[in-house]
């Protein structure tokens, strides 16, 4: 008995001996990564670039192809072993000049209303369309009031994101679904026009715009939808009260083209010992046309260009072979990471690990893992590297949108979890600028995002997921 | 050996099993406490007021007054059990208008510099000083450098911040003496002025400024002492390769007054079973007089007051008796901590737990315990409590400044550990400002300050410091 109980211990402490042996040299390159990240980044200068020279890069836009080539030719100055594009074709909506809106109590009395279209909204006619509001709390509430009650109106989507959920995303995706499929669903009991209240916890006048659908809605029977600032719904809500025939008033003048060529922007250094088994990191190249897409997704864009860097700058050799990927058409059409799964598919590329950041360049506080249980105990190991960064998250859960597509039976997917509280005070508005970015904390994303690259890359990860974790 | 074995796991699960039970009670009123300070919070509001409509609040200003008077006023309206003022008299420095410096390299040639007085500087004569400059990168080159070379110079430290260490404070922490005690030392060695590279990571155009001392340096050989930013003080250290022999003109028109009375805030539940045990929350209502101290330290207050709103809203009566103290004078003096403390041993109030705020209004990231090694054990338990809400540093160190007088053999202190990266950006500078509170975040800091006290207050303290865990 007594011999078992101490080979029972012994074989508990020697697996912790030898990881510790690991960790070690794991913590030591870990240290490096992040010393220089923070004091010779080049994250922060990229951005400033994409963001103040370049600007907002909707898909198809002259600013989303400035961005290509930039990055292109910053990717191709690090030495990487190749850089390339991968033609993409995608949606080209434009909104348009002369966005207007305004909340007519009587003849002579109108107050100004700031509206942005949704992305993929029809136009209006011409000279706007006007109309009273029927102000709902979701979608399910259109059934409660029905045609009659909705038919030739205007309807005013204004469930606000909840205060008391601590995640802010959670959140958002409670009230998601009246910004993408408010139109849709209002067209059908005759509604003229959505406005939608902006999905942000702040009080302000930012509307923040984002993607729609009208599904399989005739183009004859699709309605135009925009967002409005909190402010303003707040307004409008407290009107409607006091004056329930209050009419609003809008004019969009958005159009949507035919699609055009754009491009993923990739480059890899190949590895040393497995080459053809690859590691992504990524995130999105293209914006919405508010602000100038800082934080969603410029700040994922250059952090991920940065891991790669930042390998070459501290001469680390990969066994595997890491990718850079910016994905074009992110936010309104994913075509950039549907096209990219589609190249690996027919290259039967083995990819192990993908790691997008699209969260905003906020602190970083971990990682979301969509793993098997055997993988994710693994990278469990990993969670005491990243504790003197304060990276206390190893989640399970989702990961980013662009990486999605490349979802099979083996890979692992990861989004890095940036601090949630100040995201949608800037996503999809004007509000997304670069005065907004702190060095300190998109530097420090990438390092972390780094990290955990090194040792995805050094240990490789058990292909099988959704099995238990194997018997000692 | 079967049934020693069978206590022995019994033995260890029987503690958790009761602290389970104790949990979900906890958990659900810390979950009322983040709801209600999220959903219904006072924080922002009572910030807005003290930030916009009063402003800065360096002790013995008619700001620092309003805003005694404002809190004071505030927490009445609160109906705790008692609201009162303690005296205490603070020093009353006064920066003066028109401050001024510029860099000449030739007759002709004058870059204007901003600067900001250090707290407690002397003015400089009243048509200004001009002199070469000499740059060191701390107190310790002086000595190397000698007074043969320091002489008749002003003395220029200009060692940065060092961007490799995560937590800022640390950071701060290795170079703030060259603005607390660089006049002193350099004056030793005939310097004629003292200028200061301002304590941030970032490169911007705001000097920051802070307390300084001459120590026991006689009146005639005080020398003024000024910060300038991190961009010119980059600017001027070029200038000073090409041309060493460029000076710098600078203009104090600082006044040191006579002490003036003031008053530190506090307000009071009494406890229901254990009114002589006494908790303190508390942050400093004074400020530096540049900026409107939002972050410092603005937040602190109103999170503060916030703790003991939040029990009243929801109903809680806490056990043992708790106090909000609004210090005044930590920026430049520390009296109104002093003077707290003198009172509690004059009235021999014993004191078993204070927490101060006094780190900035960003996302809380946990606390800082100065405490005894049984009583850090009995906190650790409640750590896991605070996950849900993203809080996972429970440290041990330092707490804060104006509760360190209050520590003694049996008192446990802490500090609320707020996100740092952005800390210095805002410190001691116009740009520590209303606009850069988040709202939410504030609110965070406050619930994650009332949990633990309501967990103090519940289950008090092993009075003991010191003492190794006693063993089971």
């Amino acid at each position: 008995m007594k011999k078992f109980l101490f080979l029972f211990l012994f074989g508990i402490t020697a697996p912790g001996f030898s990881q510790e042996q690991t960790s070690t040299e794991d913590s030591l390159e870990i240290r490096k990564i992040y010393d220089m990240a923070l004091l010779n980044g080049q994250a922060y200068n990229w951005l400033e670039h994409l963001s103040l020279k370049i600007g907002p890069r909707l898909s198809g836009s002259l600013n989303a192809q400035r961005a290509v080539e930039y990055t292109r030719n910053e990717l191709e100055e690090l030495g990487l072993d190749k850089v390339w594009l991968q033609s993409v074709m995608v949606p080209k909506w434009v909104r348009g000049a002369k966005e207007r809106a305004y909340v007519q109590t009587d003849a002579t009395t109108r107050r100004e209303i700031k509206i942005a279209a949704l992305g993929g909204s029809v136009s209006t006619p011409a000279n706007g369309t006007k109309a009273g509001v029927i102000e709902v709390q979701g979608i399910e509430d259109l059934a409660r009031y029905g045609e009659k009650e909705i038919k030739g109106k205007i309807v005013f989507f204004n469930r606000p994101m909840r205060a008391d959920v601590i995640n802010t995303f959670e959140a958002y995706g409670e009230c998601v679904d009246q910004r993408y499929a408010g139109a849709a669903e209002a067209a059908k009991y005759g509604a003229t026009g959505v406005i939608v209240r902006s999905l942000t916890h702040r009080l302000d006048d930012f509307p923040h715009t984002g993607s729609m659908t009208y599904n399989d809605l005739p183009v004859s029977k699709r309605i135009p939808a925009a967002a409005i600032s909190t402010n303003d719904a707040e307004y409008l809500s407290s009107l409607l009260k006091l004056d329930p025939t209050a009419e609003l008033y809008m004019k969009i003048n958005s159009r949507q083209m035919e699609d055009v060529e754009s491009f993923n922007v990739i480059g890899e250094i190949t590895g040393s010992e497995f080459p053809n088994e690859y590691i992504v990191v990524g995130g999105h190249l293209d914006s919405w046309d508010l602000g100038d897409g800082s934080h969603d997704d410029g700040a994922g864009v250059v952090q991920s260009m940065e891991v790669l860097r930042l390998f070459r700058e501290l001469g680390y050799k990969p066994k595997r072979s890491i990718r850079v990927v910016l994905f074009m058409n992110e936010e309104n059409g994913l075509r950039g990471g549907n096209k990219y799964a589609e190249m690996v598919k027919q290259n039967k590329e083995n990819h192990i690990f993908a790691l997008e950041s699209d969260a905003g360049g906020f602190t970083p506080r971990g990682f979301s893992f969509d793993a098997g249980d055997s993988q994710f105990a693994q990278i469990e190991k990993w969670k005491s590297l990243f504790e003197p960064y304060l990276i206390h998250q190893f989640d399970r859960g989702g990961s980013g949108a662009d990486i999605g597509p490349l979802k099979n039976n083996s890979i692992v997917l990861a989004g890095l979890r940036a601090d949630s509280q100040r995201y949608f005070d800037h996503h999809h508005s004007d509000n997304d600028t670069f005065e907004h970015i702190n060095k300190r904390e998109l530097e420090l994303g990438a390092a972390t995002m780094t990290s955990l690259i090194y040792l995805v890359d050094k240990y490789g990860f058990n292909r099988i997921r959704n099995v238990e974790e194997p018997k000692m």
